[in-house]
């Protein structure tokens, strides 16, 4: 069977996507990505968010998009005007959305982040893209919640994902994300290292047509130690290495990581499996300062993320660029596009 | 006085280049970058090497060009054509002129680098350009040896130097070079960024036309610590930021390191310090794979430098780009004629 011939007579990936804080930039995101023509091409999304809030944003930024509340269940192939919802709160907003309790707004923020998870994982949807939340103002508001991404590992019984970053030239996977600098050493086990190598593969293969996709591995040191020189960390990231190309992945490294990125962009590589957060952060944000997309494998469904904040201090006033939002929700279209196509062999 | 005027009546600035190790590709990368007019429009070289090894180079690169041994004391301002040489060894070398005796050729690359020096100090040269020595090579022939740098800077009576990467659109002082990242935190001391700030600032104010260099500091941990949330240093490198500001340099940071770089590619910044090698490096190298400039700020003369090795390797072949050292001539150059601008005022 001809996947292509097939793919233009499916219906497009449904894709969730959650609006974020009320009180932050994520309505606003979200409705100016979906006003365009081009990303309803891509998929038949569905905003889980407050009907009202999504409905008066609109309003606010004079879009001609209509919000329609769909009911629980159903996921109609609407066209572009249409905004479909999965309407979950029934908040109050004022002429200025973004005026709102914060308690009942971060409540409200976990709540579509909830059932997003829940849709995903009951196979309703083919991907989730998360807007912005204060993970802050969630946990004052007394739901423990440590993060989206910490949040759908435990909701799945998923113990092991990764952080990769996306973009047009560029993909680099974390195996370390938010820590000190000075704690990153001794976090680099060989076998959390061989795991952010294969998830990353599994992830390339599956969700972007890449049936062998070719990682390259950074080093910790600055010349990869130099031989033993400086630093000793290269020796347990070779022996991961060693341990995913015996499982069959085209992987190679450790890698100096100066001279590294720009080969990876040459085209020599696929993806950069990072020791810490700005190793790889730098080169992606030096390339894609505000296109690349925050990717979480290691999931039972995919997910993307926008990759920035709520902005509380811009939210409201229209300025809100939406390119992050939508460039997150182009690349979980495309995954699942590619999914589709995979699964059908 | 019209220093643009002036500029053109003037003789070209003198540059000094070592020729490197006669066995690498230094005299090929010599030989190649001043064959062409352009260089040559830019400055007054002098090789330092041996004129024995740069006549057989160029007869096996098939280059239109002349040496001419000029006498000590002597700096001829010759035609394009012409390369003035001060040989300071009699080598002799075969047909292929990099099959030479390890231990002599190593002595040899070593005395190209003193006499440079010596020069420079003496203010017969304006710059001095090195080409690429075996460090080890020159070790293990007797000569206490740990580097250009190094040697220079001791030689200089100068204690405090820093190593600057610098290309078109992005320039990275380091604050520690080549060390294990896990070593990297202790030695970050306030004074010592504090310095590297300094010495930084006065390059680009004594080399670059800069006045009022701005000056970006970039931070150690992932989010500059997010407020302490992973990691001290930033406190440490604030404290150094608010003395160089104390002292009249526009300065700020420690800035999260993953967006910094994109910031000074857009112009916001002059230049940006930073904590270790690959911080600086993967943004450089990116940018400017093989068109950086080694630069070493702090001493009493200008100094750049090739930024690749001997590569052993590939020498002899006539297949070694002269890319890095036609810019580190240029740059030479280009920072003589800045201080002679600035001297005159």
């Amino acid at each position: 069977m001809n996947s292509q011939t097939a793919t233009k007579e499916d219906p497009k990936p449904t894709v969730a996507i959650t609006m974020g804080d009320p009180r932050g930039v994520g309505p606003e995101v979200t409705v100016k990505s979906l006003a365009g023509e081009s990303l309803r091409q891509a998929c038949s999304p569905l905003v889980l968010g407050d009907g009202e809030v999504l409905r008066r944003t609109i309003q606010a930024l004079r879009l001609g998009l209509k919000v329609v509340e769909v009911p629980e269940g159903i996921l109609p192939q609407l066209p572009p005007g249409i905004l479909p919802v999965l309407s979950l709160t029934r908040l109050s907003p004022g002429p200025n959305p973004v005026a709102m309790p914060p308690e009942e707004s971060s409540r409200a923020s976990f709540a579509y982040v909830e059932k997003a998870a829940r849709m995903a994982l009951a196979g309703q949807v083919e991907a989730v893209v998360t807007g912005p939340v204060s993970k802050e103002a969630i946990a004052r508001s007394g739901i423990p919640f440590q993060g989206h991404t910490e949040f759908f590992a435990q909701l799945a019984g998923v113990r092991e994902f990764v952080m990769m970053l996306a973009g047009e030239r560029l993909r680099v996977a974390l195996v370390t994300t938010h820590l000190a600098l000075n704690e990153v050493s001794r976090s680099l086990g060989e076998e959390k290292i061989r795991s952010v190598i294969d998830i990353t593969a599994r992830g390339l293969r599956d969700y972007y047509g890449l049936p062998r996709p070719r990682i390259a591995v950074a080093a910790f040191n600055p010349h990869a130690g130099e031989g033993g020189l400086f630093g000793e960390e290269e020796k347990i990231i070779s022996r991961a290495v060693v341990r995913a190309r015996d499982a069959g992945w085209e992987v190679s490294g450790p890698w100096p990581a100066d001279s590294l990125f720009h080969r990876a962009v040459q085209g020599e590589y696929d993806a950069v499996v990072c020791m810490y957060h700005d190793q790889g952060l730098i080169p992606l944000k030096l390339l894609h300062f505000d296109s690349a997309v925050n990717v979480t494998l290691g999931l039972p469904f995919i997910r993307t993320s926008v990759d920035h904040g709520v902005a509380f201090d811009i939210a409201g006033q229209g300025v809100a660029s939406p390119r992050s939002m939508e460039e997150a929700i182009k690349m979980a279209a495309h995954m699942a596009q590619r999914k589709r196509e995979k699964s059908r062999g």
